[in-house]
């Protein structure tokens, strides 16, 4: 069983760790998933006691992945040890997109899956869930050419032991196969991120919404992943320009009042 | 077998429909596929007449579709009334997001069958071929909850004779089941359009690239719909506010050069 709700530290990326930590706190937020940016900023020693003396569940680390860029498996490496000195859930990996000048999707996705393989056993050693989490088709070229749940628990069914899904209601919402694929995803989802779809969208990437802002059916989508297994709860993840503009405090204040929407 | 290369009329959004087709006769563009704003515009039998004249293949109306919006079923029917005036191969059907107010995505999806449905014996009996585009995942809110040739394909399959799947790159590059449906569209390909996704976009709708400016293997997704059958060739749809900036006589001359990307 994990924490009802837990406070991806991008959502208020003006904020230190360290004032995440003691917001979530203060707040009555009894999760937290930080990035690695901050994480690193902080210190993963210091960053590691002061969430274990604030009683905090680390529902992930942000993130690992990328493998369209040099030195990916060390980086992911490292990643690994950072989620396991924490005592992240698991290390979410965002895939990467192409690399710079090709064209070629599939040699992106079998270098995916070669990146993966290659930093498998370090996760296992360290008992770190690798958390495969599709992203929506729209970063397919920059970001991520894991696209859909589907590919991801292909992937899942490969690899093997220690491995997972993080299901982000943004990146899969639109899926016609979302029904089948989570409940497929029985008993691998290892995270499970909220926010929501504004109509319009204005940006690709940071104009994402706040749940009940958008046309995301989440609580749908969680029975899908609770009759699935999933204890976790909510983390909430925001990226987004406007969100990113207001008082950290009346955002948090917001994620507490619009958790009912999830 | 359709002509090598056709224009799209939004792709000169400046022109009338007049225009177009002098501009395709002069720079030899073999095909064109008007909007129905322009069409309209023009006068259906007046613009018939000057295609014919000008020798120009029809190789598609756009567009119908757009359940989700009051009146859609009388709209679609005057839109295959006028496909069958120009003698277009195609009715393309951009099926329309979620209604105002709404976050059931499933009820949109059966709302767009069933206008379908209701529509399909108007298109027979005029013999009007009904392509169903996939459109990108994220028009799903706003434009179309039709988002993948697989759901395309599935709704072909249950509609039957007179139906088909435009295959826009665009809105299908990304798709990890992409090679298996294109498979799977044999003989069903209605229309092939091309255009590029830039990398980075900046623009949910109005940023495409002309083709050979972004990341998408146009080749190799014209081979797989030739080793479907398709011998329509290439439909340049390109919405783009740049684009659209430039001198048309430009955007055409540009065209005719890109062609070898495709």
């Amino acid at each position: 069983m994990g924490p009802e709700l837990s406070l991806n530290t991008i959502t208020v990326k003006s904020l230190t760790l360290a004032q995440c930590i003691e917001a979530c706190a203060r707040h009555g937020i009894p999760g937290i998933s930080p990035w690695r940016d901050v994480l690193q900023a902080m210190g993963v020693d210091a960053a590691a006691k002061h969430i274990r003396d604030a009683g905090l569940k680390v529902t992930g680390l942000c993130r690992g992945g990328m493998f369209n860029l040099p030195g990916a498996i060390d980086d992911n490496r490292r990643a690994i040890e950072e989620a396991h000195a924490i005592g992240a859930d698991c290390l979410v990996m965002v895939c990467g997109g192409l690399p710079a000048g090709s064209k070629d999707l599939p040699a992106a996705r079998d270098n995916v899956r070669d990146g993966l393989h290659a930093i498998l056993p370090e996760a296992r050693a360290a008992g770190v869930t690798i958390a495969l989490e599709p992203l929506h088709p729209m970063t397919c070229a920059d970001r991520s050419v894991l696209s859909t749940l589907g590919q991801a628990l292909d992937l899942c069914d490969e690899l093997g032991e220690g491995t997972g899904v993080a299901v982000d209601v943004y990146h899969v919402w639109w899926d016609p196969d979302l029904a089948r694929q989570m409940a497929r995803a029985k008993g691998r989802i290892a995270g499970f991120h909220v926010c929501d779809w504004k109509s319009p969208t204005t940006d690709l990437v940071f104009d994402r919404g706040l749940p009940g802002e958008g046309v995301i059916d989440i609580p749908a989508i969680r029975a899908m992943a609770e009759a699935s297994g999933w204890t976790g709860g909510v983390e909430v993840e925001i990226l987004s320009n406007h969100w990113w503009a207001q008082d950290p405090e009346a955002v948090l204040r917001e994620i507490k009042a619009r958790h009912a929407f999830c």
